[in-house]
């Protein structure tokens, strides 16, 4: 499979295209022309940076498009779809942060997380760096990487993300900050091949088309250097329905409480404000997986009880709407509280927006034994943010009865990068 | 994990959903009222009947839906999306024919087969459908299964559909007629493990949780009659780019050439016109793996020499745009023909539109070892048809050098069915 192509009449060896990136213009540090492919952007793509406030709620960088109309219009495939994102979805990939953190979360994502050749220096890890930060660049705008093997399939971006991180290692590496590890919660079933990782590669996308061919262009630029170690891939809903969180598939609105860009406190929750380390942000990725049949048992009392919320609304049991403020000092006629002291949402809550994780949660479905949930939060601090509600939930949380944390790896996310520049470059120049 | 659940507060095993189904109302024949969850139908969300011609080119059934508005709505997540499909968008499940076959694809995919247990009677297949086909009239109209654990996963349909069909081990059980294997073709790399199956459900959805949790209810709903024998996930681009055909990843516009509803000879080649399996269809369904990094080594010429097409436009190599009629007669200067004699869609080409398969294919992406197709061809008979080509590609095909179809199966889909009935009922009372 790895063979080299027979020759045949009209079959030649293209140049290799990592040879030409490695050896060339990346290297430079400059932006090669590339033969890039025109994209048409909707109005609506004009968004922030990823480091500027989204307004109150992330708000909608595009809206649907103009409807279809069928006259006139070319319908010759069977396979027009009956319902699509508009083309030329673009989120901006220069920022003081990485776009994908505060970016609202796209329908698709894969982390992928590899492990560094032993050798990699703190250059090997830079020119890398160098290299992936321009496929980057290119890809989420909708043009071909450089020497890009199927062009075709970076024309439709579909606010395509790619987010870099570096693990432990990596970090050790380039003689870089050492980053702690979490500590070991009773409650953790961890496997090794869900967890750890030197470089996470987080690529988030409306089109799972678009993020294939991305991921596949990104492992191809990383082999000279490290070895895939894992890929996640999960899931959200792609239905509109403006205002309503999401659904899990355990059936709850999840992230009804999740810091919101441009409101007090984000900046301080999510961005690490001084040191080496500023304008980044800590990822904590966890796999969790869920215990569906053991659920599907629970009536929806039960349910409701664990959650303190209810499941059609996901307001909490002490008011009506989904984002009505829980009242956790509210006791039943026989003097319980009515959002149970063993409740999820008790046991998570943080009161200090600052202090509060950005989460971007995916499903997963990896057959009818692994079904769960990518749990990924971005905090400017691990110990007193991830760390300080696990501890309190390893403890006690009903939802531990239904739930199993079984991937667990941490990584820093460096800031972003403006037009000449590459992500990591404050720190490893 | 399949334990029962602990006794604590508030925490009751809730009635069997199977036990509810099985015993009761589905056996009997009618639709019992369960917990409906309303949902809002956009207009253009009343589609016609699966049997019905869709128009031109599979009209698209639904749009955008109106654009949205910011002022006013709340916006209280970081979870907005920034891209999505309108909410209520519904498929009709009864018909003549069932949906999912000449409905315009979904964006995702998941073909499930089931190994039936080895006491399956006839009867006990009869029951099985009559469920499965209750659970699939509720789940594509937006409202939960039976006793649906998670009726706010249902609320949500995204174009759902659920198609069912029979193999051969099932028409054997059932006394039905017998089909006929594939023969061996000499490219195969067939894998057990993608391979056969007694009874098939494709799940078709633009929204992947929406699929997510039809395919558990389905799932569960088969756990006493059969045993899960693969599932196989795919994709296709979820971004509108309206009157062109979708890219594979290879990189190719995929399904130029298929029949469009409504057109000359489309039914006599999809639907079977007579005899005991008549208004049904024979599904092939075949993994192709697709080698990409030898693909990668070829140039652009070597490509669209061995496809027979432009990689940009899809246009055939003697015309210039994606729907130009490809001229196989035509010869280079140097009397060699334009089109090779080995190209893809020379060795594919079939003239007679009732002759020709219609596809539905989709992506997978399994990891970087395993990348490919889903090629689903649904035909009224598979030996004039599926059959017919394959023997020319297996013989001679340059796309062959980059592909090998590693999985294999054959179903019989049953006719539609209406308000009152279940799929396969004809055959099986």
């Amino acid at each position: 499979m790895a063979a080299e192509p027979r020759e045949r009449p009209g079959v030649r060896g293209a140049v290799s295209r990592r040879r030409l990136l490695i050896g060339g213009a990346v290297a430079a540090g400059g932006v090669a022309a590339g033969g890039a492919v025109a994209v048409t952007l909707t109005d609506r793509a004009a968004t922030p940076q990823a480091g500027e406030p989204l307004g109150t709620a992330g708000e909608p960088l595009a809206t649907a498009g103009e409807p279809r109309t069928t006259a006139g219009e070319p319908r010759t495939t069977a396979g027009e779809p009956l319902a699509t994102i508009p083309a030329g979805q673009v989120v901006p990939f220069h920022g003081d942060h990485q776009a994908g953190v505060a970016t609202p979360p796209q329908a698709h994502a894969a982390f992928l997380a590899f492990t560094l050749m032993p050798s990699t220096t703190r250059e090997g890890l830079a020119r890398l760096l160098k290299l992936l930060t321009d496929d980057a660049r290119r890809l989420t705008q909708g043009r071909p990487a450089l020497a890009d093997t199927e062009p075709g399939l970076a024309e439709l971006p579909g606010n395509l993300t790619v987010t870099f991180g570096l693990g432990p290692g990596a970090m050790r590496a380039a003689a870089l900050p050492r980053l702690r590890p979490l500590p070991r919660f009773t409650i953790d079933r961890l496997q090794e091949r869900w967890s750890g990782g030197d470089l996470l590669v987080q690529l988030c996308c409306d089109d799972p088309v678009t993020l294939a061919h991305a991921q596949r262009m990104i492992v191809k630029d990383t082999r000279s250097f490290a070895k895939l170690a894992w890929v996640q891939k999960g899931f959200r809903q792609a239905t509109q329905r403006p205002g309503l969180t999401q659904r899990n598939l355990m059936g709850q609105l999840d992230g009804t409480v999740n810091p919101q860009p441009g409101t007090p406190g984000f900046d301080r929750a999510v961005w690490i404000g001084d040191g080496p380390l500023r304008g980044g942000t800590m990822l904590v990725l966890r796999r969790i997986r869920m215990h569906l049949d053991r659920w599907d048992a629970a009536d929806s009392a039960a349910k409701e009880f664990t959650v303190g919320r209810r499941l059609d609304t996901g307001a909490p049991l002490t008011g009506t709407h989904e984002h009505d403020e829980p009242d956790y000092g509210r006791l039943t006629e026989l003097g319980f509280p009515v959002i149970a002291d063993e409740a999820h949402i008790r046991r998570a809550h943080v009161a200090d927006p600052g202090l509060r994780m950005l989460r971007r949660a995916y499903n997963y479905d990896d057959g009818p034994d692994d079904i769960g949930l990518l749990f990924a939060a971005y905090q400017a601090d691990v110990e007193t943010q991830f760390t300080a509600v696990q501890r309190r939930l390893a403890e006690v949380d009903l939802l531990n009865e239904w739930t199993t944390p079984v991937g667990s790896a941490v990584f820093y996310l460096p800031p972003g990068c403006g037009e000449g520049g590459w992500i990591g470059e404050r720190l490893l120049t």
